[in-house]
């Protein structure tokens, strides 16, 4: 079965906000075993969305749309929709109910034009809205003498996604009869490429499971999707493909049920008990605020230092003045006193710091823009880890550095 | 001049990534004055992709794809829109000599794959790629007797925004006889809806300038945008209604050059040479990493603190365990004591703090998630300011305070 997506306001359109529905949308197919062909944005524009629905209805089986149900003259997509299909529209008196109750419930008084959300293609299947007024709809027809089917959806985000889970999905469960199962194995330290070579037997002789590789702000997925008539086959498909994978690129793999790199260091911090603190300079909190993204963390990080400047480094991590004289404030050296100074003054388990040049300023030939050291100090000691970036911008750098501290974290911690 | 903005790739159009450029490019063409009517998404499909650039010939005066012009047999975009208006491929010697020199300054050694990169179609102006290999091209040509412009762009997001300012923008001015000025006004501490009522007879009444209010990530920024035969005209009657917004809503502007709210602080810490520190508890070192975002911050920010637990508040900030005791870690009291530390600790003018809770748990009734206590402390004492904001996850409550930080220190510097 092959969909196409359709999203309609003007300020979708316009990128006054960014389309989150559409990802969701093609998501959730995916897990669906639906493909999607193309997806599509119009604004709040009624002969533009015809002619948009007419197109679509000759190129897919399925047509999604979100947007364009509320209450207001702008909001044109249900008379729109079924004129292009030649459907009229009939008052819904269960719709019309749920409406009442949910002004009910808001306590204010319901306006006339929300009598207008009560109507819906003749023949259509109402979705309930349990998030707010508007109503969608799932419809089977024909269109120039081939069955297609049609969802309409709200457009926020909150309501769209309530309605495609719970009234939607199982519409369109009924029409397909294949089970999907996938798994996202997260890669870091390879590039695309590589990564691509390195499977590429693998990639080129697929059928089911499909293996899909991505790169993705300086890292890599590889998506393994198996769909059988049973479940079981699916999970069995996914699972063979997946040790496969495994025995090529296992190394570079963190994650293999698509957990963030993050994630992966705090769960192996919770698990071995192993408290943690930072020094920073160069990434400027971003590593301590990347911890604290995570519930729960309090239990292995307290806290930690930005030290900025390398006065700083001497007064609040006990760096020496003639480490940094000799070997400069951006070297291994200083990076392992600011590891060592985390670790002792807040007293953890493990101490990790970075120190590195995110520019635009400040770089040299020998010490260059994108240049970092991290050091890691734990009851093994101390060690550090250069770090070499393209110079794409400070918020580019600071970015790749973060993760590849993660990186080295993640290696160190599955040594400890 | 009407276009239609269109994307290439089995990601996007799966939902594996979410699709910026889209946004970027329908903010960049309405600067030029360019109005988009559709959006469009399609795979790595030829097929697909071919159907949708004729389609979009047939409906538009511009087209603006980005994606698939890499080196892989994935990337076909540039073959199937020669291929679909009727054009061929050339050699281009400049574009060859470019991917060269790209891949030397990277210091790896290029594949003949690339060598496919340097075809560009007949008759098109190249459009160079300053972030990448991948050059991209502008075309004007015939499609079914009508004229049409098409310009193709590298997809990742980098490539294409430098791609899209310095070489296609000034192609698409060529184009456009008019002259578009715009302002944008960014606000915070009012709601979208409150700024719409605020300024309703302006909105209400307008013809040119236009004016369009956004709301986006906890802010609201007002656009102005005049279209005029003479440029001076148009920034004529962009700054007059500017007067008139600012006579509205002024006190809730933080810049009328569309600068983000960071560098707004930061050049106040700048022009008022004023050095500053940060104490972070629920934010974790986020507001330290945005002041290390901005170039140069080391001039006026030498650091800051990660204090995570009550331990590490008494033990880097001097926090009094009384004050802990008798009021709890999420109090101004505390706040008050973090700001007061910073500055002290860290010798500066400014101290700047924030203690509150992000969720999921911690919360109570008196004290629910969403709650924090902003400290700035300074040589005029110590203020603290209450946080409130909803509960929608541990990340959007971080990103929600750090604004509000950053909101009560703009106000105080302003002041000191």
């Amino acid at each position: 079965m092959n969909s196409i997506v359709l999203s309609v306001g003007t300020e979708l359109l316009l990128g006054q906000i960014l389309n989150t529905n559409e990802r969701f949308i093609s998501e959730e197919l995916q897990k669906l075993g639906v493909g999607v062909i193309y997806r599509g944005v119009v604004g709040d524009n009624a002969e533009r969305l015809e002619k948009l629905v007419r197109i679509s209805a000759e190129n897919a089986d399925l047509i999604i749309i979100s947007g364009g149900l509320g209450p207001t003259e702008d909001d044109l997509t249900k008379e729109t929709v079924a004129k292009a299909l030649g459907i009229e529209l009939v008052f819904n008196e269960y719709c019309m109910k749920s409406i009442e109750e949910a002004f009910k419930s808001y306590n204010i008084s319901m306006s006339e034009n929300n009598v207008k959300q009560a109507y819906i293609p003749k023949g259509a299947v109402v979705l309930e809205n349990k998030q707010g007024t508007a109503p969608g709809f799932f419809l089977e027809t024909e269109f120039n003498k081939k069955n297609i089917m049609v969802a309409v959806l709200p457009g926020p985000p909150r309501e769209m996604e309530s309605m495609f889970r719970s009234a939607l999905s199982p519409e369109l469960k009924k029409k397909t009869n294949a089970n999907i199962y996938y798994k996202n194995l997260r890669l870091i330290g390879i590039g695309e490429s590589q990564l691509e070579t390195d499977l590429i037997e693998l990639i080129s002789n697929q059928t089911d499971p499909t293996i899909a590789t991505y790169a993705k702000d300086g890292e890599c997925s590889v998506r393994v999707t198996s769909m059988k008539e049973h479940m079981e086959d699916a999970v069995e498909s996914v699972n063979n493909m997946v040790d496969k994978i495994d025995k090529l690129v296992g190394r570079y793999i963190y994650s293999y049920d698509d957990k963030d790199l993050i994630e992966v260091v705090a769960e192996k911090l919770f698990n071995k008990n192993l408290t943690i603190s930072t020094a920073e300079s160069c990434t400027g909190g971003m590593l301590g605020s990347a911890f604290t993204d995570i519930p729960d963390i309090s239990k292995v990080y307290d806290g930690g230092f930005i030290t900025y400047s390398n006065r700083a480094k001497i007064e609040e991590l006990n760096v020496n003045q003639v480490t940094l004289d000799k070997h400069g404030a951006v070297s291994p050296e200083v990076a392992c006193e600011m590891a060592d100074g985390a670790r002792k003054n807040r007293n953890t388990d493990i101490g990790v710091s970075i120190t590195g040049i995110a520019g635009p300023g400040g770089g040299s030939v020998e010490k260059p823009v994108g240049l970092a050291y991290v050091g890691i100090s734990s009851k093994d000691g101390v060690k550090s880890f250069k770090l070499k970036v393209k110079d794409y911008g400070r918020k580019y750098i600071k970015h790749r550095f973060l993760l590849l501290i993660l990186m080295h974290l993640n290696d160190e911690l599955e040594k400890l």
